[in-house]
């Protein structure tokens, strides 16, 4: 029933998404977007889109589903702009890290029986740089997608079918669906996202201070030190709007590991360390 | 030159060892021994060991090279015993993770014209789950081996041939050596591989305490979390000698990376944060 689909952002997730959903069977048009024209550009060459749009809301308004994979606060901008021009036979979507805000944002612009309807979703996929370049049409299989639906909200019964339209979709390219309610969402990775992110980044600064005049050292620490810091690579202008739209629960997360830390450090030579050991040992034990 | 090798403690780097010397050519004769005699099997079952030492001290006497590959307190003990019942037509060396307390006691038990020569060394491989069972022939290859002899000591020619003779079959086995002073060396893996393994126990044993109950979504973290948990499955009873011998170097990592932690959570939302992903960033610009 999907047939035309808009991909405003078309890096790594966007022009992913586009692979994905050809892999997955998907036979109607997709037309991409991008802020820099040479992302869109890949995009097209990569077959991940069928062409450029000259103007992304025109492309939005020719479209039935319209997936905003952009920063958060540029999916923001979007929505203001998007809840303007699009209508009840529209379905927008997203893949922003954090979903509060954006959740909030969709129940006052979108989500009426008159008004477009909007799926906040979040792929747990993505790698360490961004960009069309390491897109992947296998990036979402076997990953998990987050969506934050409101199970109250009143959508026209076509947007509706739009949503479970999409829904099929993401099952299709290869990811386990999870509902999660929004605030809960956030809460929940800043744990297992966001936190190791922000561990991996500053044990990364912190090593680059320590022994970054020496790089042949860095080899020494071997499989271990390049896992514990490859996200060390993130870049900022993903991760800073992360920071800003769930800070509260990011340094919860934080100050908890920093006193999880101080107390191994006092322990490390208690019984009380095979505590600690035993209780990771624990969180690893299904884990491949 | 060297003929007769005994391996004591034929778990996964002692038997990786034997399967690694075999790979690279070695013809002589390779004799095991472990603690528990399971591990002893299974290593001559793959072809590691050529035999099994009914007893540790008989098959020393009878080797040029003697290869401890266990916990940092039992390779003291060894080192006791064998300083006893060897002479200078022998080599012992091991690959204890921390090398302070065993050069010192490689300085007084060993290392002069009449004593068997000691090579203190630690290669830069491993898994996190331990075991003959793990064993892989390549597991050296690549890897990074590090040694912290003593260039003063006093040895005789021979068993000064036979630290030559080592430090070439580590080379063949496909390890780049660096050689380094000892108290340098515990400085330095505090950082690289020290930390990131306490730092790898706290957050899953924070993480079990958060989001243990909820399997389900350990998935949600993906390969990210995935990875800076791996080593949150290695057991206590090889890290607690590495938390006592190096205990104040390990300390000092820690402290300095909640500082960096705090730091990073009081500037989520400053400029701050930038500099904290750039400096993350250039400790990775060269990595895989």
């Amino acid at each position: 029933m999907i047939e035309r689909i808009a991909i405003l952002g078309t890096g790594l997730l966007g022009t992913s998404a586009g692979l994905a959903l050809r892999a997955a069977g998907f036979k109607g048009k997709i037309v991409g977007w991008n802020r820099t024209p040479e992302q869109a550009q890949l995009a097209l060459t990569m077959g991940a889109i069928d062409s450029i749009a000259p103007d992304a809301l025109q492309a939005t308004r020719e479209s039935q589903v319209v997936l905003l994979a952009m920063p958060i606060y540029a999916t923001l901008d979007f929505m203001e702009k998007l809840s303007g021009v699009l209508g009840c036979d529209h379905l927008v979507t997203d893949v922003g890290s954090t979903k509060r805000l954006i959740s909030e944002t969709a129940g006052r612009l979108f989500n009426t029986p008159d008004r477009a309807a909007f799926l906040p979703g979040h792929p747990m996929a993505g790698k360490e740089r961004g960009g069309a370049a390491l897109a992947d049409a296998e990036l979402f299989r076997g990953a998990v997608w987050l969506f934050t639906d409101d199970p109250e909200c009143k959508r026209s019964t076509h947007s509706a079918e739009l949503v479970k339209g999409w829904r099929e979709w993401v099952v299709a390219m290869g990811s386990k669906i999870i509902d999660l309610d929004p605030a809960r969402h956030d809460e929940l990775v800043a744990w297992v996202s966001h936190l190791p992110q922000f561990v991996a980044t500053a044990l990364s600064a912190l090593l680059q201070q320590e022994v970054g005049d020496a790089p042949e050292l860095k080899d020494v620490g071997g499989r271990g030190l390049r896992e514990m810091t490859r996200l060390g690579a993130s870049p900022y202008s993903m991760w800073r709007d992360i920071a800003y739209t769930n800070t509260e629960a990011v340094q919860a997360a934080l100050l908890a590991l920093e006193q999880r830390l101080a107390h191994l450090r006092e322990n490390l030579r208690t019984p009380e360390l095979r505590n600690e050991f035993e209780q990771a040992n624990l969180f690893r034990r299904e884990q491949p």
